[in-house]
């Protein structure tokens, strides 16, 4: 994992998803059940404290954030995914 | 039940559901009235105090909630459910 | 009446409505104009005060609540209702 | 009009509605445009202080209001109107 | 004009509405474009000042308002509106 | 252009707006994919601050905002469009 | 780039974007995925902090932002963006 020189915003938690393995294999959808789990991914930025609201994710806590959460953003050919603290279920 | 490592969000409360036999016994639905009540489980993890929210339930605690509330999660191949402290209807 | 020993969240009233004869009289529904009328019930228990909503309700308490107000809930085989105080229309 | 001994919420305000007097007559509706134009009714409880918002009308005041404001209360057989102090139009 | 002895909430503005001439002429409406515009009226009774909203208007100012503003009250046999502050578009 | 003596409410902005030329020739609309962008319009009158939200703009500024932002205003025969500070995009 | 000599109102954002090159070619819509992706551009203007929400951008950084964010503006025959800070996904 190369290292990020951008920022983001207070309250954003920016993630890199281990993405299911299913996911990748020619681009079909498998009906697996199991894919209605919450994803994990690696924080690998977070922004600063908003008011009333502190940041309590750091860079390299494992989250757990609901399937349909956040953006989708590729920055230097790698994906990632912009999420709002709010969005993390557990922190692992 | 094992104990978590991980940590969850301010204002969050984990519980491990004290599932319906009915549920687990192959998977047929029981058109069953009493599954209209509110469900309990055991408090297994907390987060910290909000702002104009603190936290008035602790881990251990056995919690009435509604039936749609929350975020299933299965953390080490046991079943949880994320619910805001707002969703706790009794603390037993 | 059985003293509960559970807790209720902040803002919250947990009442034993004082149901209407009619309804327990075989499950038959009887189209009575006045089941429009607000419900009573007696508080068994009170939350503590919300920010910028003090608890003005109290254990013992006749309050009328609006029909549709609140959450059903067993305990200890007896039915209750779970009302926020702002569902209280009036104390006697 | 008998004193009522019972208590309503913070920033709350207990009507006695002045009825319009065809609508006593056998129960038939009168289409009178002349109803579409507010209520009157008469203070007989008011609640206390809400932040921000103070109680600017006290018992006995003649109060106007919208035709579709509140909730109706029978209290000892009498009939009642709760609205918030934010539905007074004007306090005669 | 007579004077009003009544009173209104805090943040309110009590309009004697200038009604445009044809709308008196026999109750026909007459489809000028024209009426779309604002109507204008007579500040007779202001109410204290909100939190965070200074009452900037005041019993005598003519004020301009959106044609859909507000409630119309009947006050001793006179036509009057009630707006709130926030539906003033213009002070002349 | 005239003066105008009269007042707007805090966080108001009164535009004097900078018409497109096509729209005053005879009424026809011209279907132009120009007329989407933003108008612009000369600022004649600003309402004083509001809470969390000073006035950042002044008597004479250009300001650009949205076509289908604010109230229109005929006041002494000439055209205005009353706005919310909000709503402007940009100040020349 | 020109230098621009406007403002822009706090919490807000003026970005010029990197247009996508295919965009310009003779206006035709390539059905392209990667589309979906954020755009990104560079920030020309930055206002001041909002209440609780500190301007966190600056001028000269590269942002990426959502692709429906913001109004367009044309200043100085020049395309821009006005977006909220709320848009920016990324500062890089």
């Amino acid at each position: 994992m190369t290292e990020l020189k951008g920022r983001i915003l207070a309250g954003k938690v920016l993630v890199q998803p281990q993405d299911a393995v299913e996911k990748t294999a020619g681009g079909i959808i498998i009906p697996d059940s199991a894919k209605e789990k919450p994803q994990t991914g690696t924080v690998v930025k977070v922004g600063s404290d908003k008011k009333d609201e502190p940041m309590e994710v750091k860079v390299g806590d494992t989250v757990f954030y609901g399937k349909y959460s956040g953006t989708e953003l590729q920055i230097d050919n790698e994906n990632y995914l912009l999420i709002s603290q709010s969005d993390v279920l557990y922190i692992a």
